[in-house]
């Protein structure tokens, strides 16, 4: 159904987006509406680990993926989150989804406890399918979601069963990532309806009286602090000024980096609407070197 | 107008590379015929940022790209320029964009100035188009191109006017690139004619009565470091011999690494027409640990 | 023959797994059978090299590739080897190049040698073809081949005299490797039949009375060590335990990470069946610090 390699324009993609508002709870299987409600496979398949770029795991998954299914697209959302660290995974993977056609596969894989008993799910949300293990790293990305859909892989089904004890992003993951991109393998038939059984791993917000209490989550390549308070849901409106407190260090807000003074460090909404905590042509990781998890606190103004 | 998600060999490329020999001075829009001498893109769009990639900046860039054209081919010169290093961006762009096809679209944004009042440009010169910032960015390219134009980006005309303020290259320049490259708006329409208004950040090569006078730009995965002078311009053969003087250090030149005694610190030509500093199974960086932009002199034997 | 810019499924790849066992030695041509037991290139070529992804080389090689072969698929395996670590190539060369379709080109450099004399080469054998210096780095993907046949590069025959002396990746392998994935030319056209100067620089297992003496290759991005001692090798059956001495440290044999205590430096067999060794989240390497190529001893129990 895919010509040419490339995805094909997913023209009747608005139609997932009618979610009903459905009060249904997160973390839990509903019936089978979310696969009704999700448009089939567009042909690509998106790639999230911690398996970085210095060897050729990232090379062989993709290697895996071609030479079963050569007519599916692979894009790479990040290899660098940081080894093992699940919060990192299942934040960065909860952001970046929407920027992808819908209908797209992605396949994620941040896995510590591979080989142990943890569950290998697959997760239709959002107008998207999410490929990985139970481990907490597919959850932040149905917590809103109107319809979720899980269904536990079925490796013994899949003709799957002799998979590596260490390395199942490529023997299993993609593999299944990689059928359900090419529409081998419909979302249904990957194994039994199910339930995540681990959380999001990402600490909520809490509310207080005049704040917000949230948690660093992630530093990037800038040198930025990237926090779990979402401005949409801390700001009454997206240019609200606010006042930041982390360590005891009060930020002020800007619009851009531009409007801090050099080496100044401030607080801003960033481009995945996060409050992030930058330093201008500077990083706000090597200034105040807070320990992962350390708290913010937000006051609007 | 391109078959199958990859360009089609630009079989006309040729007639664009017949520049006139024009005078006319660098920085400044020529009436319209740069574009009338670039072929029509050719379905590449490559991305040049200094975002690195253990984020997922680089890949939702994709992600948009791949949603909104998702028969444009998408190639990575690279994501590893220095944070907000314009210099090494500008060279590096200028010193690579000639080895993708004709027609290509290269987004390239190192953009510390992000939501200032800089302008967002494209730009057609040597058979290529450019999208980034007017920053100098993307001034080297147009330094010695016989034909050049420049187009300032009409957001509102373009419908993009909701950008975020700090991440233009998934917002809006790589929207506009990949427009661009699938041939869904042409090159004239993505606004009126402009000049950059910012020069190339490239300091000029001195020429002095024996010696020529360049800068360290930058430093490569291996340690060598990369001069601004370039061998066409300093030698009068390529294969002409010739002394370097760096921090009161004197190199002599040699023809490639495995000329050079192990641990010697030599000069050579690189690969990209750059005059190098190496050592041999070493890194030079390391050696000399020269400040940015640290000057050289180049002696001709 | 290729369709759409993707390989098409190599439906008949089974063909050429059928080796007949022969006893030829490595490092030695054979009359041409491999070429022969080689399917024909499926349009896909990868890339390995210790370039790193923080300077436009591998980006300027894969616009050579699109602009001379736009239909031609193009994978990386790893950038990431350690600068000149033939070492570490080859062994990663050989243990990926599998996971990809029958009929992949590889292109593999791993150079430090480059401008000298060391000859140019392309090796059929397995099932796939490798272009690279003959320097070691495609050595060890023969050693185990029924069939190889080797080809000296004839530069001047296909027109590749004009190479930079520091780049043959971009200016010849590459070049070379596209041409062969797009069946622009044919692997006996590549130059006369010829034989690999330089061994594998893996050092074999030493077998002793009780035990097997193995070296670690490299270090993984989670700090695992791999070893050279290969499990089909050196264990009767894939779960036998066994135990591990490196540098007067004995660690016991578990099946997954999941299977040691927090903290606990323990030995596993690898998803490339590689004896490794590791820490549950937490780096062997930082552990150990072992010296490259420092010798492990197995005992299996």
């Amino acid at each position: 159904m895919v010509a040419g390699g490339c995805p094909r324009r997913v023209e009747d993609g608005a139609a997932y987006e009618s979610g009903r508002g459905s009060m249904a709870s997160p973390h839990h299987a509903l019936a089978p509406g979310a696969e009704r409600m999700t448009p089939p496979p567009c042909g690509l398949l998106t790639l999230l680990t911690d398996f970085g770029l210095t060897d050729p795991f990232v090379g062989v998954m993709k290697g895996v993926v071609c030479a079963a299914e050569p007519q599916v697209r692979i894009l790479d959302i990040t290899h660098g989150i940081r080894p093992g660290s699940i919060v990192e995974g299942a934040f960065w993977l909860e952001r970046s989804y929407r920027y992808f056609p819908a209908g797209t596969v992605h396949c994620a894989v941040v896995d510590p406890g591979v080989g142990s008993a943890r569950a290998a799910v697959a997760v239709a949300a959002q107008g998207h399918y999410f490929v990985g293990p139970d481990n907490g790293l597919l959850a932040e990305v149905t917590l809103h979601a109107p319809h979720v859909e899980v269904r536990q892989l079925d490796v013994e089904a899949l003709g799957l069963r002799q998979v590596s004890h260490t390395f199942h992003g490529r023997d299993l993951f993609c593999v299944v990532a990689g059928r359900l991109a090419a529409s081998k393998v419909g979302f249904e038939a990957l194994g039994p309806l199910a339930h995540l059984a681990v959380p999001s791993p990402i600490p909520g917000v809490v509310s207080e009286a005049d704040h917000f209490v949230g948690n660093v989550l992630t530093v990037d390549h800038f040198g930025n602090l990237i926090t779990s308070l979402r401005a949409a849901e801390v700001l009454p409106a997206s240019g609200t000024p606010f006042r930041l407190e982390i360590g005891g260090e009060w930020l002020r807000s800007v619009r851009t980096f531009a409007d801090a003074e050099p080496g100044e460090l401030v607080a801003l909404i960033g481009s995945f609407d996060a409050v992030e905590i930058a330093v201008r042509d500077g990083s706000a990781f090597s200034r105040l070197r807070p320990t992962p998890g350390a708290s913010v606190k937000l006051f609007p103004s």
